[in-house]
């Protein structure tokens, strides 16, 4: 991905720069044409060209929110959601919610912060956490299949990471994340090793929860 | 509090300003004095005056967050919390957890956005959310009994609001909120009329459950 950011840096000078933030990199476009209809237009070729190299990458346009982007494809499918979440302690429900009208495809989370209500929400199986650990692709494939299975929900998104400081072990340091996704299609789980600080590491979970489901949506 | 305020700012000369918040007021003090012994001997003697004036209502010194304050309050007491939340979606959990080391007091939430799920994960009894709505004081005293039991923790703080915008009604306007607190004391609500924003109204939530958390280890 750095390197298709910095090809299309090169091929198209009117991409004035990058801004690297813990939800993504915003591409910011300046174009001075001789009036407002032909600078969109030209702004929507560069769109165009970025898309063409950057994929399904691109969320959104305009400075649009990974929630929004999400809540608005969840809305056209008519399709519901519902989060496990353990790390992030809120913060995917919280970001879902902050989108007036979420209700129509938002149904609830479970917010498992101690192992035994990973165990009493979800139905994680205490031999799968003492085998594999809380934070693991396991717990995050149980977790995600435990939320979509007790809401009746389409779609079941879960997160389960170590956002320190503290907690870490040589074999699963800060940063280690497991995002699991739960659909009629069966249950898929991501790796993830983020830097930074407590926050940084909750926030960038919190995105690529969102983004996951977002990529589920239109693939 | 605002004629509270107003009188400490004329008593002292030395409290430089007041900035409200959503999430409180911040007072500032700026002593000049001969000595840092000096200064910080006399911001003490200040910040005695304005506790005097202002009581259980001052949550934090030096920057404090409320979360931090409720936390090392819950750690101290050998207490532990679990949350139900509605219109914060997951809010305030999130800001429990910001603080590295939550898991000691914080063991769950449950976001019960839909009502279904306000009786499939916290046995809210469907006939008192028909009869008295979604958003009442009686639903917001059966969440918080509900986490309360089903977590076993000491503390359960649930809240239930109209964040807005729409979804409201004469009867029940935007910004209107009850946040409950069970604990082996039994369970209380309170009855809040925020104005702004969704985003303010949400904020003012979080900020507003945690502090009934901090009242009641205090009180």
């Amino acid at each position: 991905m750095n390197q298709a950011l910095q090809d299309i840096l090169k091929q198209e000078p009117r991409i004035a720069g990058l801004t690297a933030k813990e939800t993504g990199v915003d591409i910011r476009v300046v174009v001075r044409e001789s009036s407002a209809e032909r600078s969109q237009a030209v702004i929507q070729k560069i769109e165009k060209t970025v898309r063409e190299r950057l994929g399904d990458a691109v969320y959104g346009v305009d400075g649009q929110e990974m929630a929004e982007v999400v809540g608005a494809l969840l809305k056209q499918r008519r399709l519901r959601l519902s989060v496990a979440e353990s790390c992030t302690g809120g913060m995917i429900g919280s970001r879902i919610t902050e989108i007036a009208g979420s209700s129509d495809y938002f149904d609830r989370a479970a917010v498992v912060y101690s192992n035994d209500s990973k165990t009493a929400m979800l139905g994680v199986p205490k031999e799968l956490i003492e085998k594999h650990g809380a934070v693991s692709s396991e717990v995050a494939a149980a977790m995600a299949q435990g939320i979509r299975r007790s809401s009746g929900t389409d779609i079941g998104i879960a997160a389960t990471g170590i956002a320190g400081p503290g907690n870490e072990s040589e074999e699963k340091p800060v940063g280690l994340v497991y995002i699991g996704l739960a659909s009629s299609d069966g249950v898929k789980t991501n790796e993830f090793r983020f830097l930074g600080t407590r926050a940084q590491i909750r926030l960038k979970t919190s995105q690529m929860a969102l983004d996951m489901v977002r990529r589920h949506l239109i693939g």
